[in-house]
């Protein structure tokens, strides 16, 4: 059986998983009708939300689909349109289980905290599964019909530039998604925590907040749907460029190469059942620790992958010791191999070599976890620092805080410039793709265990609304902590699977170039001015980016404070409790300032290599302009990862560390310590959720619009 | 009369412009005798911490100076020791003179605001004139004794090493006192403010509060002394990397090069001309607008030194349209002479392409200036963005903060970026350097408009200490609202020429390499993965760096706000008025936290490159090691750029809409939307004048330790 059809049926048992995991989701109680009415109020709000969104990104989409069939021709955008719609499907899904699930974790958190876990991780897990399910199934399904059915080569440009386009479609779709998501979230938390907790004195969620239900709708349009149409971009371009570089780095014979190419999709899927396993072994101990239970699942398929990806291997390549596109293969007089793309294929590598790389990529992982952890959780010196220095007020807490901030990316750096090294040493850049494919096969648990938190924080909210006892919130609250920590662990994996991923795109970048461009020889040495230039601009991006990114938040959330402040002067009888405030008003506002705010800042990264190309093209010739397109696909991902890391990190420990000081330390709830550790946390907010996680995808359509941009200059 | 004579005769007219100055300052009034008291408290406080400071770094300072014996030789120990001593003498320097223009410019500023400005803007000048005179007069004194009475050919080793230690020595205190006084003047400042305005109700500078006096020493030994030294620093480093990159790029015959060589100093020399000019056009208009005072010195100078750099370019080089270095000098059989020395030298250039590059130099200042005027100015929309989202709260100023803070390395990058390729493409890197040279040249002047702020802020400490009357408050507040902006703008300049110079001192580092090491195939290509992990781990450390800078102004200013509320317990009487605080004790305990805390981040830049040479060395072989080593040097200024600018425009910008909102905008003092642009400045204050400027002399240092790294391994 070709392997690729392997990799098919674990995509479809992951979906196959999703349905009936979704039916005894669907199949538990929705709680009392005051519940219901409030989870239908969110889902009305997050459908209409998702609607025009989606309605917006559809007129990008189509005209960049237009582009791209233009320029590279129908099959490539059917690739396109096969990511964006797969990227906005898994968005769509992820965000109605958890408006689903919300109510019901609520009503089980009634019962017991193992009730609400195992409610909110099971739709956490839902979403997780179809991100890894639907991103093999259509990165498999179109290999298959591209290297079987229409019967190129599996290195026929064609296969290659549909891939990138598949790719393309996925992360353009995702960075509107998450961008888009990310503002409405954290415009609606920071404007009704604002005008709330802070100038109304009521406590979150309270149901006289009529920003209350946006806030809700936004923890499932934003760390929902945006999160899960991330990943999914994250999960094929990584599977896609691993694909790609063997494609274009490896001289072996067709039918070696095509083994070689389904080895990533096989690794994908061996893993999607690794989790589904490990899916089933989160439960609290006797500690009832909680981010214990979620470790259990998680090691588990850490633990099981490490025998699968061997296996996997194994299977396709037969002998783990044979060399692969090694001195046997390699023929320097190839046209266009250029020496340095020999050597950047590695002298030579064998099966042991790859899988050692997977190792390395799952170690990885495993390293950014608990680095995460460390900087977000509670009981660790970050957070605590934040808390103590909310003692002496709003200043000192925010400038602990940023210090933190700017403390995370250190020790990420350091375990990213480890693999990046070893797993090069091994295997060259397809090394350092396959370690990148290794972190990605786990995207189904690390996204599980990212989805159940907005459900956690939506099933407190309803909670809250509904009047329930106290105990369920405290019970909620409980879970809402560990997914401040589990949502900054996806997003610096994100990142960190981004930078590994960016050095095999630039890989494929110079390779396409000596492929495309042969009389062309471009420098990409550092002392060529272009190449600084180039760095200097790709590094402004990700700092422009948050700077969109945190005004938007900022003048929405603005605009929802003067909302909510209106609401409250029109009618007194919302703060006395007699009438009900105007929901609907509030989330229509908020939809509108999201979807408005995000159309520039995600065209950044689709124009700015365009014209940084050619700019520096008209000024100072193509081989420059290549060269400063190079640098700057690296200068982004160089400040990004440091961009991106601080502010997920620096959020989720702020964040937390007002969590900490609710829990009665630091003079607890109402105290000075505890205001200013509110503020801490709004700042917080749109660093975490918005431009944060946005620069992932962010950095892989800066990319990937460069390679589009090398085949279309080659073809026409 | 050999050149460098002119341009040691411009070091001392600069001196003598100094102890003119000094006079005309030291004969005003200063002030009834409460006012003295008080001055004369804040100088005891000033020169006790520097005092202290300097015996640290002294140690320091002679370990060091045993390495670069040891490794190089005294004569480069000699030059290290000039570079730290002069620079500790002018940071002293300045720190003299405001202590004693400060009470000075209060009871000038009795009279008018025309009488305060001269005051503090002379005394300013002083401090400018002796930075830019000093820092010629050591390069050019040294020079001349190492190719004059010493023989040493302009290009010889020993020349070279020499300048690089000179600069080195420079290098190394700055960085020590830009960071100690930049934590000391941050955290008493941090800690004044938040027990006195936040806590205790009481205005900025109240007699009552403890650490008023810590909060106006921190001023001068800040603001002041570790100013100077920074700019000392870049104006070293900046003219000597000039001449090192001549000495090593160009080929031309002994007579020629020295002639070449010399041609930064004359530069510098005649631009101190046109400064001291300049300084005596700074007069307000019938506006009365004291940004357009500055302004008019400002362009005075600018404009008057366009004529003053061609005719001293035409004197030095003779024929403006001969061509210099370029092919009738080039030998491709040079030894070790690689093609890219040869491009990186320009294929040719003349005089005129030398003038030119200067002149983009001096664009590249106004531009500069032009920018953070409007990121930092009270006219412009980011400020009053930021004052605008202080009326919804804490959260959202700080957001907009934050967003105004990412948002400001944009233009700065785009104008650098097109500085960058436009003098290289007219004189290689010697193009480049000569653009550095000519900003460098300007010295004098930016650092008389920068330092004047700490001047008129401390006059008005005094003046409401002293209990003057409210307008002369209101005068010095005026005055100190556009020192922000101007001490916004020295940062950006310094960083700005810092970016220009990172690059010359690659293009040295490159050379070097090449001359020390001729066999080794060193690969600076960006699909190098070392040179990958080298940019990563370079653009860490300002984000490191960054944080220990928070952390310790968080960390000390804790403490302050903990002595604080303490005398306010133990002595009810301070709140009364009726007994006098222990000033004394807050400046004690504020001088010890800055000297601990500053010594492991100023030791960072200096370790990280020898760790990471010798860590990929080991791992990976020499060829390896020497490629990250440099990709760390541009590592540290593509993320140090954008650190360095989105800190200190972000702070000036947070103080300013802080200033905004005092001026009677959306509430004024005391309103809701002041309190919380009161945390937005308190959060500003480490960014804009501890983390962020510190990382100028950080990037400086990292590339100079690497060439002397390099030297010490070529001859060990």
């Amino acid at each position: 059986m070709p392997i690729v059809y392997a990799a098919i049926v674990c995509g479809l048992i992951a979906v196959v998983y999703g349905i009936i995991t979704s039916r005894q989701v669907m199949s538990a109680s929705p709680g009392n009708e005051r519940m219901q009415d409030i989870a239908a109020a969110i889902q009305e709000g997050a459908r209409a939300y998702l609607g025009r969104q989606y309605r917006t990104i559809a007129i990008v989409g189509v005209v960049v689909a237009l582009i791209v069939a233009y320029f590279l021709g129908l099959v490539s955008a059917t690739g396109f349109l096969i990511g964006a719609i797969l990227s906005g499907i898994t968005g769509f899904i992820g965000m109605n289980v958890s408006v689903k699930a919300n109510v019901r974790t609520a009503e089980a958190a009634r019962t017991s905290l193992q009730g609400g876990l195992t409610m909110a991780f099971r739709s956490g897990a839902i979403t997780g599964m179809l991100v890894a399910g639907l991103g093999l199934l259509s990165i498999a399904g179109f290999f298959w019909y591209l290297t079987g059915p229409a019967g190129h080569a599996p290195n026929d440009r064609i296969v290659i530039d549909s891939l990138v386009a598949l790719a393309f479609g996925a992360s353009l779709i995702s960075i509107f998604a998450r961008l888009g998501g990310g503002i409405f979230t954290k415009a609606a938390d920071v404007g009704a925590d604002l005008v709330g907790k802070v100038e109304a004195g009521i406590p979150e969620d309270d149901p006289r907040n009529p920003a209350t239900i946006a806030d809700n709708v936004g923890d499932n349009v934003g760390d929902c749907a945006g999160m899960a149409a991330d990943l999914f971009e994250t999960y094929v371009v990584t599977l896609g460029v691993t694909m790609v570089s063997i494609a274009l780095l490896v001289k072996a014979d067709a039918a070696d190469l095509l083994k070689l190419m389904t080895l990533p999709m096989l690794v994908g899927g061996v893993c999607i059942i690794t989790s589904i396993i490990g899916t089933y072994m989160v439960r609290l101990g006797s500690g009832q620790s909680i981010m214990g239970a979620l470790y259990k699942g998680f090691w588990t398929t850490v633990i099981l992958s490490i025998p699968a990806i061997y296996f996997a291997t194994q299977y396709v390549l037969g002998d783990m010791h044979t060399v692969i596109g090694g001195a046997a293969f390699l023929d320097a007089a190839t046209p266009g191999l250029t020496p340095e793309a020999v050597a950047g294929t590695g002298a030579s590598f064998t099966g042991m070599a790859l899988f050692w790389c997977m190792m390395i990529g799952l170690a990885l992982t495993g390293a950014l976890v608990w680095i995460t952890e460390y900087y977000t959780g509670t009981n660790y010196r970050p957070v605590r620092s934040i808390a103590k220095a909310s003692e002496t007020g709003h200043g000192t807490n925010v400038i602990q805080g940023l210090a933190v901030s700017l403390e995370s990316p250190a020790l990420p750096t350091i375990v990213i410039s480890v693999a990046v090294i070893a797993t090069y040493q091994l295997a060259g850049v397809i090394g350092i793709a396959f370690g990148a494919t290794a972190m990605l096969a786990l995207a189904g648990m690390v996204v599980a265990l990212d989805a159940y938190g907005p459900v956690t924080d939506n099933a407190g909210g309803i909670a809250e609304m509904a009047g329930l006892p106290d105990d369920v919130r405290h019970r909620t609250d409980a879970l809402d902590a560990v997914g401040n920590t589990t949502k900054a662990v996806t997003k610096g994996y994100a990142i960190g699977s981004a930078a590994l991923a960016a050095l095999v795109l630039f890989g494929a970048y110079t390779t396409d170039l000596t492929e495309f461009f042969p009389n062309l020889a471009v420098d990409f040495s550092l002392s060529n001015p272009y190449v600084i230039v180039g760095l200097l601009l790709g590094a402004l991006l990700p700092f422009s980016f948050g700077a969109f990114g945190m005004t938007a938040v900022g003048r929405a959330a603005g605009s929802v404070v003067e909302d909510v402040r209106a609401q409250f002067r029109d009618d007194p009888g919302i703060m006395a409790g007699t009438s009900r405030p105007n929901y609907a008003r509030t989330v229509d506002l908020v939809t509108k300032a999201a979807i408005k705010e995000m159309i520039v800042p995600s065209l950044l990264p689709v124009l700015a290599p365009i014209a940084v190309y050619f700019i520096i093209t008209a000024v100072a010739g193509q081989a420059s302009g290549f060269a400063a397109l190079g640098a700057l696909l690296l200068g982004v991902i160089v400040s990004g990862l440091f961009v991106a890391i601080s502010m997920t990190s620096g959020g989720g420990a702020w964040d937390n560390a007002k969590k900490y000081i609710e829990d009665g330390n630091h003079g607890g709830k109402g105290s000075e310590a505890h205001k200013a550790a509110v503020t801490g946390d709004t700042v917080g907010d749109p660093y975490k959720d918005t431009a944060g996680p946005a620069v992932n995808p962010m950095i892989k359509i800066t990319n990937i619009v460069a390679l589009l941009l090398l085949a279309a200059l080659a073809a026409h």
